[in-house]
């Protein structure tokens, strides 16, 4: 596997951006991904009970697992729109695909922004014109620009695997730094690939990795209205992936765990005010899901996450964290280790540690691991630490 | 129902405090309350499975239903102390009732602080000669004082009811200001009263409105190892409580519930970094479980407590918290107002009221009604912004 320039692109896709003004600012706030022909489609969504209209109108026309366009903006998220939001989301699929010559279903709608600022559907259909001319193979960068709200940099990634004429290529862009705790995807993460495949096989393996990825990574605890991933297929290469037995198949899925793994880390990195990655694995848990609660409340402790802003490798938080998660945990038998430094043993600390204690809560990355000793079940969840920085994005900005 | 000043005290109970040297600073770190006859005895405590050595010696204690004495320190937890912990806590209760003349299971310890430090038992002991000389009627403020960590101010409470010769008082003591949000019980809370009633009914009594004022607020999500609250009724008054359908037993439960609500308010108000206290009612839920699960979900969202901080009216944060929540919401059914101001309306904004809300979001108390449309439970629950002093607070302060 190995990393090639975003820009080269994936045969047979384009990426465009504009700015239609929905920011009122000069940064760019409309993208579009264009397949040359009709790709195999599927998606992943939020399970916030309070979804955003494009959302539910993404799934409907992901029904019959085919797409040629994706059409994201930023600056307004069409959540808590009501009847009028759903009927702006409509307008636009229908614009584009006429631009394109489509059906209206055809196109895949996603929003990231404000909540329940009423949307514009004229000026984004008023950009269309420009838009649909300016999509070329190298326009990801400028796609990932377009879709960045309280984001500091484009997060794209770019994999091919294989050697020609079987070689694949993979390409993922994600945004999202605030409202980060996805608990079926995440923020709007769009991949975009040469592979052929049918429909119902790729919604498999982004779903089953889209609960390992996605859905282990956590900023601030809060979920999202807009939580999408997309992935579209362009089946352009000479062999179908059917099944991940096959080299091929094992080669496609390889691709597509590392290219959303490599987003979901963009999004923890870029965490809002974030300044330390912080990875934690629970180990020999009873079940995986006593170690996914103790990882999930761990990550989302403010008084860990706070500690970890401070440098300071504060294990009793995490203990009292682990405690209150409602995994079956017996404090007795926790072992706690710190960039693989022990700082607690069998529930107990070990202070001739400290020194090299301190030292490693330094660093800019640091992994947590948390052993229970009491199954063979395991876990892996990033976070990030929980800093001023944080607190004066979220008092000024309004999501 | 009349407060009273706490230094006039409840007949029967003394209170006292030193510095012993646990904190090393000269602020007091030891108190006790000692009751001149046996009281009945109840308590709630922490359903962390991390729990402190002083929380599983004053559940045993209380088995009997009976106490008169209770020891509690700041500055150490004894949390995650291992076999010798739990030693250390049995010494200290073993010295005290020596002093006192008493059984080691009529005294109740409790401990607060820095989690994984070895307890100082004998800093204690050492102490407790001139502790138990110093008790007197007015000394609960110097026992709030002693059971303080990043509290800024004592929190005392102290209700009469009833004329004499029937009337009961009651006087409750508290600590907290972190890591709060209490599963059970919270913090470190004292009641005491001369009351006269039978230890089942007192603990019933004391569990049902911990349920509905310490079990509803949070500050940061974080639930504690230590989390206490113990009553001790002195048995004086002439008639004793036998229930609560007569006047006298209406009279008590209602003293209880004021004194818990008062505290819990006390702790929110305290809140680390809090310049807002925010109350959030969640009503006409399909069941409690539901209103509970919004109200707490509300309640601990960094984005929802960070735009209090920055005084934003976000109902778009709370319509995001709420739908991820677990309860069962209809988006197009839920109505927000801001202290009685209408903010959204079956699931759309009311812009009209913008003018209005950005005002009442500048209160330093602000009640959020979030009405689901969807049956008849409700649900009331405390919390506080989220702000810079907060992470400044637990960046730099080791709990």
């Amino acid at each position: 596997m190995q990393p090639f320039p975003p820009d080269a692109g994936v045969p047979g896709f384009r990426f465009g951006a504009v700015t239609c003004g929905i920011k009122n600012t000069v940064k760019k706030d409309l993208g579009i991904i264009v397949s040359d022909r009709p790709c195999s489609a599927a998606g992943v969504f939020t399970r916030n009970r309070v979804k955003a209209a494009p959302v539910h109108i993404c799934r409907r026309h992901l029904a019959g697992g085919t797409a040629r366009a994706v059409i994201a903006n930023s600056g307004n998220a069409n959540a808590c729109t009501g009847a009028a939001g759903a009927d702006a989301a409509r307008r636009v699929c229908r614009a584009l695909a006429g631009h394109l010559g489509l059906p209206p279903r055809m196109v895949l709608p996603c929003s990231t922004g404000v909540i329940g600022v009423p949307f514009p559907a004229d000026t984004v259909i008023r950009a269309l014109p420009d838009l649909v001319h300016c999509p070329a193979p190298g326009g990801a960068a400028a796609f990932a620009e377009a879709i960045m709200t309280t984001d500091t940099r484009p997060k794209i990634t770019a994999l091919r695997a294989g050697a020609d004429p079987g070689a694949l290529s993979m390409l993922g862009i994600a945004k999202g730094s605030g409202m980060i705790m996805p608990d079926m995807a995440t923020m709007l993460a769009f991949i975009v690939t040469d592979a052929a495949i049918e429909p119902p096989l790729l919604k498999t393996l982004l779903q089953a990795h889209a609960a390992e990825t996605f859905n282990r990574i956590s900023v601030d605890g809060d979920m999202s209205t807009n939580d999408t991933v997309l992935i579209l297929a362009g089946n352009r290469s000479r062999t179908a992936v059917t099944g991940t037995t096959s080299r091929l198949g094992r080669m496609f899925d390889r691709l597509l765990f590392a290219t959303m793994d490599a987003l979901a880390r963009m999004i923890v990195l870029d965490g809002e005010g974030a300044t330390k990655l912080i990875t934690i694995r629970v180990v020999r848990a009873p079940t995986e899901g006593d170690a996914l609660k103790a990882a999930r409340r761990i990550a989302n402790s403010c008084l860990v996450k706070t500690a970890f802003f401070g440098e300071d490798f504060n294990w009793g938080r995490i203990m009292g964290a682990l405690g209150s998660s409602g995994a079956r945990v017996d404090q007795d038998r926790v072992c706690l280790s710190y960039n693989g430094i022990p700082a607690v043993r069998r529930g107990v600390a070990l202070p001739d540690n400290i020194p090299q204690l301190k030292a490693t809560v330094k660093k800019k990355e640091i992994e947590l691991e948390v052993d229970l000793q009491a199954g063979r079940a395991q876990c892996r969840y990033l976070t990030c630490d929980l800093s001023y920085e944080y607190v004066k994005i979220n008092a000024d900005y309004t999501t």
